[in-house]
């Protein structure tokens, strides 16, 4: 059994607070600052340039990317880290497309994070050649399936509602059409259990800044299945990934398998805050985890229906078909959720109208679901949201 | 007058250590300690999610672009941070090609960093239609401009050898033919004065991890002239680019001038270090800078030249035909870096037969470069690197 009292002890959590957006920025882990502060004065101040040898600085995306890997099911060596979600969603997506170079379609929802469709349409944008994003509804994907689509790029667990797809089935049938998939993991890595491998999947992309706790902006990921390692080719083709980064040729030669999917130079310091959030999921069982997210989810769907009825559900009622949050829909779901975080429960607010709380049973447990659920009663029952100042738009919800 | 004795009380040196490779990485600024810690508590671990409008975190890549901006001659709101320098050139080289469209060559030399070429290669399989990288030898770039040419890529500063492209001259020959440029800073920013104002640049680009100090793997740049920024599309289109990110269109909009070079969530922690580092360019003249450096070089060449006759100058000799390094080739020259960095001079090797220093006058002085030749003399006069450890090759050089 995972011990969560021991878990819950690694994080630094402010006094007063519920925290239910772990799923957007993950807290601080007490570990990090230890790490960060050996990186920057022992490693990056006293070993300067030797660094890149001697504290092992070059090899971290691949070492810190198996560390990953273990909690998506992914083989060692097919995980590795650097950039944002959006870059390695672009690389992904433009390897996958010239796997099967005689189709056109990219194959999305609108449940995908925008980032995940934007750079889509800017990889179709730079290709041409009639390379187009199709996207439909989530309920729709299946159908859409065809001999057409080259690429099927779905986000596992929706942003808004936490709609779940079922990555094994729809990995099936894209491969059934002869299509290849790219998994967004971004609500999905550290928020239940995910196999790559037993799926099937052919690429997959996520952040680590949420579920994985690594900070603010920290480093994203990337997986090639290891079937199509040496011939999935980076269309962003930097130093890092090249076969022979310092021999300094003129032209590029791809690294062997997942290697070749590093760009430029990688974030050091980032990753180090990372490798040390990573070190909190040492002994845990993703299965617990999974577990525990949905006894608490359950527990504040129930109590928040039962006594806010104006809240409106917008995940789906059955915890098998949703991630690690759960969204409720109130036209004032803005208003609501500033004055809920004044009051210390931070969800956080996704236009035009849901309320998103995350559960993340490595530092929150049942009894903060019910504090939280206490303040959303008192907020919304003495219509606490109705001011001015809540009302007004801030740069970031 | 630039008081460098304060500057250099801005950075930890580790006893005994000459370094002569802050043009590969820029040693640790203290107030980075400080300013990390900061961030990863108060900001991360005391605000949370909260932090990305109350401490700033969403506007900062602007605002430290602005920063850097000053030290290169930019416009103000004409610079933004992020990603690595590979993901920019590919940026800026992917809008300089569309607003040039019926051109499908990019101009390079074999002086430019591998990364830069490797990424135009890259960019050019993606797009096809012909699309190619042209490379010729650096002497011969402005014969080879005619109006094939869509972009004229190139590094100000030869990685290798120092010598230094006439960035303005060359501007003009670019435009005169038709074409668009993209500098590529990362031997400039910080190591020289440049002014891309005057100098009617289109592009550059440039990482903060030499000159700049900002730690490894720090934070890239991007400057996209105004009277390009409402016209340059990014191939990369990433939400924080996007005209709304939290609108979460499905479809999308590029954001007003250099916004939309954003990509992803910016690197928050990466960030609150080079800031910091930024706080050591206050007070400092870049002329002052450029003199020091000058007179460095001028010592170190003069020096080695008396003394260790073995060693060939690969540098221009002509000070205003260089950047702030200098580099001499030896046969031996991986070895003969080795032993040097064993006995604290730290400079680096570039295959196949380089040792590059580089003159940083933030932390470094003639005192400095007197003591790091007469390491050099001892090392080559007996024959300190004959020996097999120093030939063996370590993963980075």
């Amino acid at each position: 059994m995972t011990d969560f009292k021991r878990t819950r002890s690694l994080f630094h959590m402010p006094d007063g607070v519920v925290y239910l957006d772990g799923n957007s920025l993950g807290p601080l882990p007490k570990a990090a600052i230890a790490r960060m502060q050996q990186t920057m004065q022992a490693e990056w101040g006293g070993e300067l340039i030797r660094a890149w040898n001697s504290a092992g600085w070059m090899t971290a995306p691949r070492r810190i990317g198996d560390r990953v890997g273990a909690l998506i099911g992914a083989e060692p060596g097919s995980v590795v880290m650097g950039d944002t979600l959006s870059i390695k969603v672009y690389q992904a997506l433009a390897a996958g497309l010239a796997l099967v170079p005689d189709r056109k379609v990219i194959l999305s929802d609108t449940g995908n994070f925008p980032t995940d469709l934007y750079m889509a349409q800017g990889l179709a944008k730079t290709i041409g050649q009639g390379v187009t994003l199709k996207v439909v509804e989530p309920e729709a994907v299946a159908d859409a399936l065809d001999d057409s689509v080259a690429v099927l790029m779905l986000t596992e667990v929706d942003y808004r509602t936490g709609r779940l797809h079922d990555m094994a089935a729809l990995t099936r049938s894209a491969h059934d059409v002869g299509a290849v998939t790219v998994w967004d993991l971004a609500h999905s890595a550290g928020a239940l259990p995910v196999d790559l491998k037993s799926a099937a999947a052919d690429f997959a992309v996520g952040c680590t800044y949420k579920y994985l706790n690594g900070g603010p902006g920290a480093p994203a990921f990337i997986y090639v299945a290891p079937r199509h390692a040496e011939r999935a080719l980076p269309a962003l083709s930097g130093w890092m990934g090249h076969a022979a980064p310092f021999a300094f040729d003129l032209d590029y030669k791809a690294g062997s398998g997942i290697e070749r999917m590093r760009v430029g130079t990688p974030p050091i310091l980032a990753l180090a805050a990372l490798d040390a959030a990573l070190d909190a999921w040492e002994g845990v069982s993703m299965q617990d985890v999974r577990r525990a997210s949905i006894a608490m989810s359950e527990t504040f769907i129930r109590e928040v229906e039962a006594r806010c009825p104006e809240l409106v559900l917008a995940s789906p009622r059955d915890p098998r078909a949703r991630g690690s949050q759960v969204s409720f829909r109130h036209p004032e779901g803005y208003a609501i959720m500033r004055a809920l975080i004044d009051r210390g429960v931070i969800g956080d607010f996704r236009a035009p109208d849901a309320l998103r709380f995350g559960f993340t049973p490595l530092y929150i447990d049942e009894t903060d679901v019910l504090k939280a659920v206490d303040t959303i009663e008192q907020v919304i029952a003495q219509r606490l949201w109705d001011k001015p100042d809540y009302r007004r738009k801030k740069l970031v919800t």
